[in-house]
């Protein structure tokens, strides 16, 4: 069994609109069409994109049991006006909607909600959780704010108390002046940069600690976050390799502030294991335990090793391990019920 | 034996200027003095920063047989107009030499250059070489500029001619609004996140492609970088697990534009393994190879493991991997003759 937390999709087509920036679709041959927006090309897509068939064809082949589906990131639209930004995101969560209706056992759904305007995003999540779908994707920033700002408190908190997960993904790196070289080194370099400022903003900025139930999770294995945090950890207690602090040891600004560690926030966090490299898996399970590590591919636009998961099956994990790892710890971050969702999985 | 690369001074005092962000020592009380910047207190630092006797007592006590001495990274002074950089550089530089001199046994020097002014930093470097100093401490950006812009080429380029190694050090990260919480934060989250992001643009950006023999280190095990890595190597050759790609592979726009893969180049950079935890470091290890680490202990502003290098010899790591990493490599970073070292350290 495998669980495909990170996998996206963009409608075959978007209702038409005025406002700037609103992506259209150029369907220039069979089964690929151009994202357009602004006038450019923003990324070639494949019919894998909207065809549930296609995609329950390739997870058959590719290993995969079941697919989360969540937008493409660029659909976010924290860029358009908010009640803009609010009609895209009813028309995506529709859309996704009807493909985790159109093959139930296959896919699962999160929807997207306007966080440009926090209210508008909290109150918005009613109608998400109406539609079936199991929580939101945000980006891993806000028009270049971080998530653990405090003005998404209160979005963070409505999402806890309706139980729907959040799946927060690197989106337009603010320190893209940083990076030299081709294009893709914005992504290669951005992408974890982006997600790791976010992580930690959520734990020095207390979200975390004032949202014990809230289960969140990031892309790429949460970016250069499990790597930084060590240092925050040093930071908060004085401490060497995750050791408890001595409890009278010094009181640093960062201890005042938060009550328990980086570290042990951190292990109530999730991740996927988009990494690439069974050394940077084995820090991060190391680092944040593997009860928090996701199966994540970025279907569609990754290639995918083949079948999925080889990489996992490689390291030398305990089956009970693997198990938490490819399905049973995604059930968990989704809210579902281990037992309800085998009546439905017949191995 | 043990060598810290990664260690700070700052002078008793300064010649007095007029220029604005000039520091000046406020000796308030016997052995303690505040660095006023701007009016402010920058940081208050203990004799520890100048006195060369009182280094040597603690070297001793903490279980370190060299230093090799760097200023505080906030006198690199890139602020400056180049010409008022280029004096503090030079003062800067006379104070360095001068505590290597007052004891050669136990210290090696770094000095600085006003990088601000490219060209004036390269012409700068013979300068330092005929101090005696081994090479320069430079910060992971020059208000604001990655090192992997084009801008500095031309000053790697002289100081690989020269052989002078370089250190460079977090600096002013330029992502600080991305962080939320006590200012410490800024520091913990800040500093590696900048130092990843340099690494990073100078691998793309040809730099470390254009200097071979260019021995430059970083500081805090090189911040995110390391993590980042296996992403930044999957753009280039789409692998995983660091495997070389298949020779006809997919042509990237990152692999038509580096010969060698990022992490061919990363293994030729050096690191210091100040990361406050054992399994960050035996990562670091496996990422780039014992070949390259260096212990840093940034004293005397951090709290130091007592003994310095607790935690390396905590790891298994091989009696000959712990010599490599404690002083051997260093050497080789330092451009020294094993042979003529030993013969000023009998152990």
């Amino acid at each position: 069994m495998l669980i495909d937390m990170h996998a996206h999709i963009v409608p075959e087509r978007f209702p038409a609109s005025g406002v700037e920036r609103w992506p259209v679709m150029d369907h220039f041959e069979p089964g690929r069409s151009r994202v357009m927006i602004a006038g450019q090309n923003f990324r070639t897509v494949t019919d894998q994109n909207w065809d549930t068939a296609r995609r329950v064809q390739d997870m058959a082949q590719e290993g995969v049991d079941v697919q989360v589906l969540s937008p493409m990131p660029e659909l976010l639209s924290y860029w358009f006006a908010a009640q803009d930004g609010l009609d895209m995101a009813r028309y995506l969560n529709d859309v996704i909607a009807e493909m985790v209706q159109s093959a139930p056992v296959s896919f699962h759904g999160l929807g997207v909600v306007p966080l440009q305007d926090p209210d508008l995003a909290a109150r918005e999540l009613s109608e998400v959780a109406a539609r079936g779908l199991l929580g939101v994707e945000i980006g891993s920033n806000v028009n270049g704010v971080s998530l653990g700002d405090p003005r998404f408190l209160d979005f963070f908190k409505e999402a806890e108390r309706l139980g729907l997960c959040i799946f927060a993904h690197a989106l337009h790196p603010t320190m893209a002046d940083r990076i030299v070289g081709p294009d893709m080194a914005v992504n290669a370099v951005g992408f974890p940069t982006d997600t790791g400022l976010t992580i930690a903003s959520l734990i020095t900025g207390r979200v975390i600690e004032q949202c014990p139930d809230l289960r969140i999770a990031f892309s790429h294995g949460g970016g250069s976050f499990p790597f930084i945090l060590p240092r925050l950890e040093n930071a908060w207690g004085r401490t060497w390799n995750g050791e408890p602090p001595p409890p009278n040891g010094t009181r640093t600004p960062l201890r005042e502030h938060l009550p328990q560690s980086p570290a042990a926030y951190a292990r109530t966090l999730y991740y996927d294991t988009l990494l690439f490299d069974r050394r940077a898996i084995r820090y991060l399970l190391e680092a944040v335990g593997g009860a928090q590590l996701l199966v994540g591919t970025d279907y569609p636009y990754a290639e995918r090793e083949q079948p999925v998961g080889t990489t996992l099956r490689s390291m030398g994990l305990s089956d009970q391990e693997l198990e938490e790892i490819t399905w049973r710890n995604c059930l968990r971050f989704l809210g579902l019920e281990e037992k309800t969702f085998l009546a439905s999985h017949p191995s």
